[in-house]
């Protein structure tokens, strides 16, 4: 039995297919090929159990033997620890890879996922609030555009720092907001053609199409 | 001479002073007892050197001998592996300490950023926009609150994921945000009450201050 069990939810709708955040887990534990299994949690009614996981109420969680771990940026630091494959065991590839996972999270998706919304659910408009919201995004990708024209990846070599960054920019780009920024869009087609990328998304899809079979006479 | 050199603007506005995030990074420092010195990068003309360190030309970054490190986040948790005071040394609350340290930034901030930004700017019409930003920051306190309201701090002892937790929250009580949220509130003034907090919080604001003075003559 694999000592990894990470946990999504059984079924969500078709939108957000191919983006629940269980991909990133996903993506590392086949870029380490690290052994694990995937377990699911109802997204209908959520239980006392999966409260105790995840407080927030979402996806995904990691056990690891005793160990039980909430949020993607947490969870991939903790498999970055385990494999030299995520991150470089010298320290100062550790600090770049550190640093870049946060910047991913705190810097690039703090205004990414605002724009995200907004783009999704059409607040769009010609408003003061959009155009900020907008600003924010564009703030954050003029900066990365020249770090990404001169780099591969953002560490050095790939790592976890990557699965988040490239994750978080393929959202922005499913709503053409990297059209600007050749680099950006560059290094996620680099980040998305890599096996351990396709396998995971491949298995995410498939997760959740066998839960609509499942449910289908309901 | 201190091995670890702290870099914040060298002035600011009023209205971020005792916000700014080097905030975060003092107060770790205070709590910890680590020997460091702060050094001051221009905020009104920004040099290919602050790029080097801060690619997103923000503050602040921290240098520890070789290593040089951005986001608040990142340079928490290299501190909290340097001083058990930061972060429990045993691997359990290790973890918890992590996965809240990115709860506070990913979960909470993600969503009390923009609500912020919205209050400041006055974007809180009755606009769909505003109640999606007003109710995802909600969704996000309303389970933070029982998590609050049955522990003094978030990973058993106090640690890096208080202070990045407590700023996170100290910004939503200053647009009261928390009113609805007792427990959110009180952890906010538990936390806010600690002498490394009032230390880091003086020093921030004695710091811009002298820069006023030095600049007053322009």
């Amino acid at each position: 039995m694999a000592d990894l069990v990470l946990t999504t939810f059984d079924w969500v709708p078709e939108m957000p297919r191919g983006f629940v955040r269980d991909l990133r887990v996903r993506w590392a534990l086949e870029e380490a090929g690290l052994p694990y299994r995937i377990a699911s949690t109802p997204s209908r009614s959520k239980s006392a159990k999966h409260f105790m996981h995840q407080p927030f109420g979402q996806v995904p969680w990691l056990t690891d033997g005793e160990i039980s771990l909430f949020e993607s940026g947490a969870i991939l630091l903790h498999l970055g620890q385990r494999s030299t494959t995520l991150m470089s065991a010298d320290p100062r590839g550790r600090s770049e890879a550190m640093q870049w996972l946060f910047a991913a999270l705190n810097s690039v998706e703090m205004a990414s996922l605002p724009w995200s919304m907004a783009m999704f659910f059409g607040d769009t408009g010609d408003t003061p609030a959009w155009k900020r919201l907008d600003d924010f995004l564009k703030a954050r990708l003029k900066h990365l555009e020249p770090v990404l024209a001169k780099r591969q990846w953002l560490a050095g070599t790939f790592s976890i720092a990557d699965i988040l960054m490239a994750d978080v920019l393929r959202l922005v780009d499913r709503f053409d907001g990297l059209a600007d920024y050749p680099a950006c869009r560059n290094y996620v087609a680099r980040a998305l053609a890599r096996p351990a990328f396709a396998k995971a998304h491949a298995d995410q899809m498939a997760h959740f199409a066998a839960s609509d079979r499942a449910t289908a006479p309901m």
